[in-house]
């Protein structure tokens, strides 16, 4: 069933369309955008109000993501076993460091975040859960792509982002960087995204071997990093042992 | 397009039926869940694991949501006006009441959590935003009920599910405590769901004074009631202010 499938996929294609853009948008903008007819837009954009999906905003007519994929994400983080698996271990990580812990997971060319520990401390801070961090200009998508957890040739292709003079942005500087990483089993990101903010994070492997996920620690660059600029050994040590203790958990013979 | 529309029908319902297991189902069980061919669903199934909406555990051949709606769902809050203008509110009656706040809009015959501030201390608290409580055995859901904020009438033919002997249980008794919330303007509920916990809530009114959510306190029934059982009358009124200020935020003319 061609058709089914098209449908599916053009439904899909609403939704991400939906979820990029962070305000609604018209029938005319999410037809014009997916390259549909407004016909076919509108039927699939009903459909989707229909089940929840999409909701359609009564002032402007404008559309935008419906209720139905909040349940639907959480209930995601609930089979999640890579989460599931790693909760205990971000806990005692972001207790021994004092820094915010994160755990990620490769999605279509980007890094999901799919558990977050706040820093211990009383600041206010955002849950990060659910964003999608750059593969090349965070600790987190270093691993994934050094480990073979998504494939650096798509990424390469589209051109790597360069947030500020720290960002590693050509091929041959992200191959150094891979192998480096390779060769340590570890990896930082040093203001590469945001200036003042720095990284470290390990692979996680899972059942076979593979790495299915990362975790780290992140916060300002003047505790992550010592006065030389590189980052503290002891926090390296910290997240190198919550990676390995992850893998364990999820039946990784070697870690 | 008839097709279009039943095959994303069917995609969703695919989705909501591997969310409400919080556990992995094999092909046959998902087809004859929903009474589809094997043949059909695997079709969408594999349509959605194309999309990442769906993963397919490489062991077990068996299917789960997949991280794309993790993603979704927390473009969803992005854009979720209720959310946003409410989150200060929150904190401040977290802050003021020294309990759980939750905020809540109607989904499909429940209450989807769309907020949540943790009770302000250092206890361990899960995060409920993206579940789903009872309409007539939450406060939140009591007030959506008794303002319009979502229909009565297919809750009480599904039947009321009895939780235990607190739980208001009978069309009769339901409409009576309905009547009592429109008559003093919040609801309360008192170890109806769970025994030894309670809430206390108030509506949420948008821009035309429709009510589109709730707002409310929910903890140990020991700090939420007094020693006649009865909600403390300062929690209350903190609730009540707090459900005001929301609908003064999202444009209500009256509140």
């Amino acid at each position: 069933m061609p058709g089914a499938v098209q449908s599916i996929e053009r439904a899909a294609a609403i939704l991400r369309l939906l979820a990029s853009g962070h305000r609604r948008l018209g029938l005319g903008e999410v037809a014009a955008s997916l390259g549909l007819a407004k016909g076919t837009a509108h039927g699939i954009l009903r459909t989707l109000q229909h089940v929840d999906f999409v909701e359609q905003d009564q002032a402007t007519g404008k559309y935008q993501l419906g209720a139905a994929l909040l349940h639907l994400g959480t209930s995601y983080l609930d089979v999640n076993e890579l989460r599931s698996r790693s909760i205990n271990w971000a806990d005692a990580l972001a207790a021994r460091s004092g820094e915010a812990v994160r755990i990620g997971t490769p999605l279509e060319g980007q890094v999901l975040v799919v558990h977050h520990v706040f820093r211990p401390d009383d600041t206010l801070q955002t849950l990060d859960v659910g964003s999608l961090l750059p593969l090349h200009a965070s600790a987190l998508g270093k691993v994934l792509l050094a480990y073979g957890g998504t494939p650096v040739a798509p990424l390469v292709e589209a051109g790597l982002e360069a947030y500020n003079r720290h960002t590693v942005s050509t091929p041959e500087e992200l191959d150094r960087a891979l192998a480096e990483i390779r060769d340590t089993g570890w990896a930082a990101e040093i203001q590469e995204m945001i200036i003042g903010e720095a990284g470290i994070a390990a692979p996680i492997r899972g059942q076979g071997g593979l790495v299915v996920g990362a975790i780290g620690v992140s916060g300002a660059v003047e505790r992550i990093c010592d006065t030389r600029g590189r980052p503290h050994p002891h926090l390296v040590a910290l997240v190198r042992d919550a990676a390995r203790a992850v893998s364990r958990d999820l039946g990784a013979a070697r870690w």
